[in-house]
């Protein structure tokens, strides 16, 4: 016996980058969680069973979060007068350093794990902080909330600050501690192997990690080719290599699943490397500009064949809405757009282009969609417009171009996680 | 007897540029409304009186907004696909015309006038329609939620289409006849002439506004140098100008307190023009992002002591919110400095400069400030950010920049406008 939940309204997802499709009036239903279709008009089989009207709502897929430091929140929208570097020795390590009290943790990662669902994203890659305790207080305060996605513990043994490093034997031997506890722990929470970035790991830290990878047969998220400041530095940390993507490759990190977050600088050659290693792109417009780093060539990535989802990278990004990070990109890429002098081939992100970033590219991270797909759990978020200022009657697509723009978690009225409704 | 009001609370304003001043736990003191001063010990003088205690809370003065299009509030974050001439014809003529009908611009303004409060601006610079009797209900609106400042019947009389445009006489006359109907009509809302941009105003109906405007002495409000294609334009049709301004300065619009919105792609020229008028600068940035007009050169205006302050530009800017407007203008500011080569005459805006041009810059306009300013009439925010993520103690300065990027109009407790308490 199937446990059938039948949703009506207004259906919009993006099964293709820069289309929306949408259905108005229209059946989306799950069995046992599961999606069963989409349907105009719904099948003689589930005639008679109840029907939740959504009625002047759009249901649309929920959004996922490629990148994000959970030990940040409590800095989130702070520091930004400051480049990469110095604010991360200025604000970000002191902050992560107060996570060896769990019970700390736990009063921040629980508000983090409501305030990540009222924002409607359900889906995350993400970084705890170094310590191992503390990364088990956020996977268990996530679970609890029903998000899902993978969490890793940072590692870090060089140029670090006292108060947040550890010895190489240390980071590697609480990795392994930490995968090993973490073991049928989780249902919706899976660990990945996170290397902080390559300066802040010496060569014997990331050969470990990267054989750890190997072991547990587990991906690797890290950063990439942010900052002219950090590039030039890993260069000086691996004289041996010609691009920074190099550091990750010699040490077996570089490889399907793996996430880079940033990748603002990466030239044609990173990122054929990233196109044929199936590497991710986390792309964080709005870190990007807040600690003008620059701004990533999305468009050419997309034309390339690259697989990239949108994150907020907070506390990079100032925001944990993956709508703030889509109007971020579709802002960033307009100055993109305009400075390139107009060019074809650095052509801004569109509405639709941005919504398929935010949810049906993440979802495929996660082995799902693009879109509402037949056989996946349901990821869902029920959008209530009402509320914005009154207008004549919009399309679909524009409702959801308002909805966007208008950033504004009071329109996020349901949200539903590997189909389980959680708002 | 004077009515005297006691707020006591963490006091931050910006007399200067780039600089916060901030008293923790000190005395905002109203005398019928108007600043007698700041206080760290309360005078013996108020001893004994009522004093409402803000504890955790933070005084600030309110937002002023240059530049807003009223009508264009039903459209907010829509069709930003587009480049702004057919983003006009596209979606704000169409919209625009709508409010021939002023039972409708009743329903929108009334709930505009609410959202402007709701979000902390309390001064506004602000275009209706070219409908007088709208424009009516829009300045009474905005009177009775509490608004000050100024409000300009829009005139247009080329290239514009059939249903939103006015022959030049009746462009002129329906002006004077709404300039008369204003005298001693508003006591907080005040008239400003709008030609709506060069493009859209024949010679003659120009010339006849610039006559109103010194018959009236009123000042003016316009659109300059926001867009290539439209500068281009401007140009053909005034072959004997150099530079667009020309094009309002020839009709004696371009005056101390003619306010003109973007002025993007305004040359040193056009920019020292400004300055020896006394014309002010609408910074748009927002606007200027979502239809790719591209950033304007906000530090060299500074430099140059051109008078510049924040605008949000609804519905080129997709929110009202002067907390979005500043966080936009920072991270334009960062993508031009980065763009130019991280140039020191490029340098980004930080977030004390940035909240000097949200509150201070804009009250000179109105002749107040800068900051609260002993005998000016009180026109405050009240923020609360304890709901906010929980974070260590904080300055008074990290907690602004935390609200600005928040942007989180629930952060706004109360509103003072005009001494009067509105929220």
């Amino acid at each position: 016996m199937k446990f059938v939940h039948i949703y009506k309204g207004t259906i919009v997802h993006a099964p293709k980058l820069g289309e929306f499709e949408c259905h108005e009036n229209a059946y989306l239903v799950t069995e046992n969680g599961m999606i069963a279709g989409i349907f105009d008009t719904l099948p003689q089989k589930y005639a008679g069973l109840w029907v939740e009207d959504l009625e002047g709502k759009i249901i649309i897929p929920s959004f996922t979060d490629l990148h994000v430091h959970a030990p940040q929140y409590i800095m989130m929208g702070m520091g930004f007068d400051l480049p990469l570097l110095e604010w991360l020795n200025t604000y970000t390590f002191k902050e992560e350093s107060r996570y060896r009290d769990p019970e700390f943790a736990r009063r921040v990662y629980n508000r983090l794990a409501h305030e990540l669902i009222r924002r409607g994203t359900t889906r995350v890659v993400m970084f705890s902080s170094l310590h191992r305790e503390a990364t088990h207080v956020l996977m268990e305060e996530l679970e609890r909330a029903g998000i899902t996605g993978y969490v890793g513990k940072v590692n870090m043994d060089r140029n670090s600050p006292d108060y947040l490093c550890e010895t190489t034997e240390e980071s590697l031997s609480e990795t392994r501690r930490w995968l090993e506890e973490c073991r049928g722990r989780y249902q919706y929470i899976k660990p990945i192997i996170t290397p902080r970035f390559t300066p802040s790991c010496t060569d014997e830290l990331m050969a470990g990690l990267g054989r750890l990878a190997e072991e547990y047969d587990i991906p690797v998220q890290s950063h990439l080719s942010e900052n002219d400041a950090e590039i030039a530095w890993v260069k000086e940390l691996h004289p041996d290599t010609e691009r920074y993507y190099e550091s990750y490759e010699k040490f077996g990190m570089w490889k399907k699943g793996t996430v880079m977050a940033h990748c603002v600088h990466s030239d044609e050659v990173e990122r054929k490397a990233m196109l044929d290693a199936g590497v991710w792109v986390a792309h964080s417009p709005d870190s990007n500009t807040n600690i003008y780093s620059g701004i990533a060539p999305v468009r050419k990535m997309l034309n390339e064949g690259l697989k990239v989802a949108l994150a907020s990278d907070v506390a990079g990004g100032a925001k944990l809405s993956i709508f703030h990070a889509a109007g971020e990109a579709i802002r960033a890429s307009k100055l993109r757009y305009y400075y390139s002098g107009k060019k074809e081939e650095e052509a801004y992100l569109t509405v639709p282009e941005a919504f398929y970033l935010a949810t049906s590219a993440g979802a495929e991270y996660f082995g799902a969609g693009p879109g509402f797909k037949e056989g996946d759990a349901l990821h869902a978020i029920i959008l209530d417009d009402s509320i914005l200022p009154p207008s004549r009657d919009l399309t679909p697509a524009e409702r959801i171009e308002r909805l966007l723009y208008a950033d504004d978690d009071r329109t996020i009225a349901g949200v539903v996680s590997e189909g389980r409704r959680i708002i």
